[in-house]
């Protein structure tokens, strides 16, 4: 699909509007081209779309300000973190002014008591556990990029240890949120619960900055576990080994990772590292817990896996051996563009229910078998999630339409098994085309949502709903 | 505080619109002056407002036609599960036709693999889980009443199971929800994530049926655990007691219930239940696991505890020893009341971040200790939720003033630790008035969605925020 384009009205605020930022902001409003072109540019195959300008904005007043001059002019915001989003949420398909918060990375504060941190929006997932190290604590959300905290409660981010500890859905505890009138508020209170009100939080999360622009989170962490081990094994068949995960969850083992990669997958990983697992879908296990009880755990998951064709445990428990195998993990995108030199990676994911995801997967890659365009696939298969990421040329229109039909084929049938066309990649203007088939009727309450809180429609716009 | 009153329009809506419910449900649309009086009261000390008809309603599509006659005439709609609300829910302060979805009490679907279930709004908790039962599984989250599911998602309910399971906004995977004006949606879909757009699941949990009315719920289910024990502690101080919560939470001790009951309280349960637990600020644990698992987890809390003035524990294993332990728990509203013969009970609840909470509760029950009115505190303390429970003569309004000082005292000081004015009771009209302390601007984001979504003002008025 292609974006709308900027309506002409908005292109004539472009001049006086920059002016005013340039006063507030000074050199921190740039127009130089290639920030602008750095800034419209994500980490996906999508078309970049440069914003007219950059400002780095310092403080959550500042970007209040930002937004007010944007407001009175009628010129799109685009909030930016690390630029690492997949679906062109950060594309300035409208032009407009991006937001930069990465100037805005301090720890506000670290309740060690409270398992809680809050961080202004720009600060990284690495950033913040390399802070807190000292504490016992911990954040486990960990999407493959070293992404913006803010960036990751606006997508929804989630990652390999959503299974046992879950998503920004439920880690993040309250949010400070500049809106399109350039107000501020925070969504709640630091309380673990409440039943006071309408969900602020849980509304802002997802909402890829067309509802405000976030600019402080705030967090739950998790204790640093007692003891952790690790675990590679080859199945006979993907069948058996998302079998061996539904069963496993079924059993109440707290897993804290569970992950699939494919045959081609795990033919790309020990090309790409130089290692040597069998070529076969492999599962990836993490336990967390008391030194007895990961143990338990361990022993459990890997009776059911024998009776599901697995082959044999490779265990790693020191933490240089657990860091090599999980790095055969995170190398996976790497290693799948390695496949095919020169080549770009069209990241996709959808998320199903457990009960179909064998299903799931096997015709989807029937899909990719019968295919000219390669795709190597990884799953965080204990909540039902799996990415492809189809190797494509993208100066070759027959490729590109290829990696749509199939990517259209594999939503559509996701969908259809009571699934969701992202799990948590997000919609951005990529996925736009398919909210319709998933949402229904709920679709036309969204558009209502993002008129209310952005009537004249400058947070973000041309992504998630058409207004 | 008095709830705003009907507008005059509305009064000269009602017999028309009845003609046309008459026409459309029969005799499961009822005038009668018991029945309007039964689904005017809650369980709360709140003044009844009895609606001008009740409809009992059998479908999803049923909801949808009564709300668009109520729509074209203007009149308000209050959805009914089983009454047990404690902030004044379900009156109806401004007239209107009361939907009870008692009838509405299918279990849809059980999906034991996906470990979720779908029931329609009116199965209660207690008898989705004699449905389950033969599946291993369990739904954990335990408001003090067999209240009605589609009740629990509109006033966001927990209890004692929460510090491990969560809430309801941790375990609705989706609802189907009758909008203002008629229009059916489902709010996600079954899959156990999802980045595809606005959280349109989370906005209506907790809303009351301000939003919308509920009429399905899918539900995530846990595993029943392979081993269970229980205990009770007392200790030296409250502060004791709160503080081997917090460090049995940071110690990543998966506790499964944790709750306090303050010496007024456990008196209470004594004289009702003639037990013989020693007068004392006392913890209730529940441990859930496998056999290893529990008793380790077990032997870390008991340490814990000793290190913090704790006396004896007493154990429960054998579920006839756990269930007489946990029923002096749950007699504890009713062990409450008997203190006073012929009072009512004023519940009411705060939630605090949990370094705050020993401050919280000491300074609370030095306000209780001054004061002419009786209260008893309970606590899911592993949240830094607390309960009280004035002990009132409605008819005395000295008594029911006090309570008002007493409540709001504590609201306020909870506010003021960065807490909430209700962990799981909700707002009704009876917290109302607390929301600007609480939220600030975020209130007028909460009107705006009320608006956007109810422009008519006719879903649940008068409730969460005033239009």
């Amino acid at each position: 699909m292609t974006p709308s384009a900027a309506p002409a009205l908005r292109r004539n605020a472009v001049e006086p509007a920059l002016g005013e930022l340039h006063a507030l902001l000074g050199d921190r409003l740039s127009t130089a081209q290639a920030v602008r072109d750095h800034h419209g540019t994500d980490v996906s195959y999508h078309t970049p779309y440069p914003p007219d300008a950059v400002a780095f904005a310092q403080s959550t007043e500042e970007v209040a300000a930002i937004v007010k001059i944007c407001a009175r002019h009628g010129l799109p915001v685009i909030p930016y973190g690390t630029g690492t989003s997949l679906e062109g949420q950060i594309g300035a398909v409208q032009g407009g002014v991006c937001i930069d918060l990465g100037q805005m990375n301090r720890v506000v504060r670290v309740n060690p008591e409270d398992m809680d941190v809050t961080v202004e929006a720009g600060v990284t997932r690495k950033q913040l556990n390399a802070h807190i190290r000292d504490t016992g604590l911990f954040f486990p959300i960990d999407p493959g990029a070293d992404a913006s905290l803010g960036g990751m409660a606006a997508t929804r981010a989630s990652g390999t240890n959503a299974v046992r500890y879950g998503t920004m859905r439920e880690n993040v505890l309250s949010l400070t949120v500049v809106l399109a009138d350039g107000r501020i508020i925070r969504t709640a209170r630091r309380a673990r619960k409440s039943a006071a009100g309408y969900d602020l939080t849980r509304l802002f999360v997802g909402s890829e900055g067309t509802l405000g622009v976030i600019t402080e989170v705030t967090l739950r962490l998790q204790g640093i576990p007692e003891a952790i081990s690790s675990a590679v094994c080859a199945f006979a068949t993907i069948e058996g080994a998302v079998n061996t995960v539904i069963q496993t969850i079924q059993a109440g083992v707290p897993v804290a990772r569970i992950e699939l990669l494919d045959e081609v997958q795990i033919d790309a990983v020990n090309k790409y590292a130089k290692l040597d697992y069998q070529v076969a879908p492999t599962l990836f296990f993490e336990f967390h817990g008391t030194e007895r009880g990961v143990v338990e755990q361990a022993e459990t998951v890997e009776a059911l896996a024998q009776d599901n064709g697995a082959g044999e445990f490779h265990w790693a428990t020191k933490p240089e051996d657990r860091s090599k195998l999980w790095q055969a993990r995170h190398d996976a995108y790497f290693a799948a563009l390695a496949l095919k030199p020169g080549c770009k990676g069209w990241a996709t994911d959808v998320c199903v229910p457990i009960s179909r995801l064998a299903e799931c997967i096997v015709e989807t890659k029937k899909d990719l078998a019968a295919s000219f365009v390669p795709a190597a696939l990884v799953g965080h298969v204990g909540d039902g999630n799996f990415h492809l990421v189809y190797l494509i040329d993208p100066n070759k229109p027959a490729e590109i339409n290829e990696a749509a039909r199939l990517n259209e084929r594999m939503v559509l049938r996701a969908i259809a098994m009571d699934g969701t066309c992202t799990g948590e990649h997000g919609v951005g203007w990529g996925k736009m085309e398919f909210l319709q088939a998933e949402h229904g009727e709920a679709l036309s309450v969204m558009r209502q949502l993002k008129i209310a809180l952005d009537p004249d429609g400058i947070m973000n716009p041309g992504k998630i709903v058409r207004v």
